[in-house]
């Protein structure tokens, strides 16, 4: 048996993903066209003429709109293979003895947020469990793309301009200002926290994906969530074994997000950050790319460019640093302390 | 807002579910063949020239083998559309601070159960949540299956003859077996116990769905989970909106769930039974079935019919009574009141 460690709160680390995980994948199949893989979204399976996308990840971090984040980022996955998702299934865990409501609140959420992206709710399980503090939602979401059409994170090429969509830390931003009002209320306007908890509205990347694919040019897409927009970074960087230069100016981040990470203390770099999408695109096609997100109401920026390595952050004052592992994101690691 | 009431350990009431969750189901798709609805094992989506089985389920009651559980409770709803079980991924939730070494037996369960099976692992997510008490793994499993092959549950026909494989509470019994072993050595033999504790080894149904798919004349099948066989002949009412007269006396139960249902005084028939197979069948094609599933080592035999209504058990006795709701699963019940 391997080194016995503790696993912190939030994704397990690289090193053990590697070992315990990477390494148990049951049958290989030659239908299996992306499995798991640090960095790759969604799983891509073939199925005669087409490419069914799939993807499973949690909520277990949020305390509000858990059913109606548990759609968006699942979709953002489906949508960053390049395809459009259609079918949702969720698993839905409520603490014993917790009030209908609180099940009633999380179905509309997934309903809505399904309506919103066309997607059919096909399937699931709700459960009350036992010695549970909070409830927790699998989502489970399925996509089709053609093979022409696919996209997968390990296709970045050197020379990649990196565009970065709306900013970074938007899902944190909006979690903490939902659910650290009572201490932010000191630090930050009223006015920014209510803007701040709106936040959560911006989390699908599913509009920008479709569009981007459809423009062209994108050679990987990635959604940064655990860990920031530096963690995806570094997740591209693994899935295409290249590295990166970004530009710490050129990084977008709103009002809201620097007022609620100035009164924490945290690096919103390392923030859950759902609601951006990491677009690594041939530099000729960066104008094509901006100017069409834009027409769709999406702003989004070149931050920096892949290269032969390492992995370098620029900061605002022109210095050079490496780009080192985020080990937890800075939203377990402010609710775990308080 | 409804009526909030309370929610009680494990799944939730069927009257919630119809009010609640059955009428959230986001966008509506002609290519959504089989949706949710209660009874029915999986949901079927159209995808080209055949039909992707889509089912999501979490293990959350056991405390021993739950990687290798998920796979094959989630197979074996996948079997029970006709199909074959392709792709799995699945979302590990382990308590904060757990050691490595528990994610490594998970991932082995998993990766062993899917090699029986010819599975692939094509994706999830794992993850340490604060304030989680124990391990909970959310499965999702991908099939295929032919628009001529496909069987759902609502398929039932008036004068089916229903066929349960192995025998009433197998998942139940091995689950008590392994987590309450220390209050029933008082009551039940070692022995008894130590053949019980692999009852979890018996739980696949993959084998008989895909074979009494292949001999043919089924018209519906199910996978008895939660509330026992008797709260699985209930979903099949439900579903295919007809009746069943079952006989206790022909309802097979080993010794080893009779010693332990006995010991801890719980009713068989409600206890936790993945690892059976209900299969609604043209009773001219009864004998060719139950011969062939011998042949591959599965026994099985009629315990009823399908009838215009309504839902009947006839006891040792020859007391015909109602099957009134199951409320509880018998497992949740004990767990609980430890």
């Amino acid at each position: 048996m391997a080194d016995d460690r503790k696993l912190a709160t939030g994704k397990i680390p690289k090193d053990v993903l590697n070992r315990l995980v990477l390494t148990c994948l049951g049958t290989p199949s030659d239908r299996v066209l992306k499995g798991p893989k640090i960095g790759e979204d969604a799983a891509l399976l073939a199925m005669g003429d087409r490419i069914i996308i799939a993807k499973a990840n949690p909520i277990t971090g949020a305390e509000s709109k858990i059913g109606w984040l548990a759609v968006h980022i699942n979709a953002n996955d489906v949508a960053a293979r390049g395809g459009r998702p259609l079918w949702y299934l969720s698993i839905i865990l409520l603490p014993e003895n917790a009030p209908e409501s609180l099940l009633e609140t999380i179905m509309n959420e997934q309903h809505e947020a399904c309506c919103d992206l066309g997607i059919s709710i096909v399937g699931g399980h709700t459960e009350a469990v036992s010695g549970l503090q909070k409830a927790i939602v699998s989502g489970f979401m399925l996509g089709e793309v053609s093979d022409e059409s696919k996209i997968t994170t390990d296709g970045a090429q050197i020379g990649d301009a990196i565009i970065l969509t709306k900013g970074v830390g938007i899902e944190g931003t909006g979690i903490l200002a939902s659910d650290l009002r009572h201490k932010l209320v000191d630090h930050v306007s009223e006015a920014q926290l209510d803007s701040a908890v709106k936040f959560l509205d911006m989390v699908s990347v599913v509009p920008e994906a479709l569009e981007a694919t459809r423009i062209g040019g994108v050679h990987s897409m990635h959604t940064p969530t655990e860990g920031g927009v530096l963690n995806g970074l570094l997740e591209i960087s693994e899935a295409c074994q290249l590295g990166f230069t970004i530009y710490q100016a050129d990084m977008p981040i709103h009002d809201e997000t620097k007022a609620i990470s100035d009164a924490l203390g945290i690096d919103p770099l390392k923030l859950l950050s759902s609601g951006s999408l990491l677009i690594c695109v041939d530099p000729n096609r960066t104008k094509d790319i901006i100017r069409g997100l834009g027409k769709i109401g999406v702003k989004s920026n070149v931050i920096g460019m892949i290269t032969h390595g390492p992995c370098v952050v620029i900061d605002r004052d022109g210095i050079e640093r490496a780009a080192g592992e985020v080990l937890q994101d800075e939203l377990f690691r402010i609710l775990e302390s308080q």
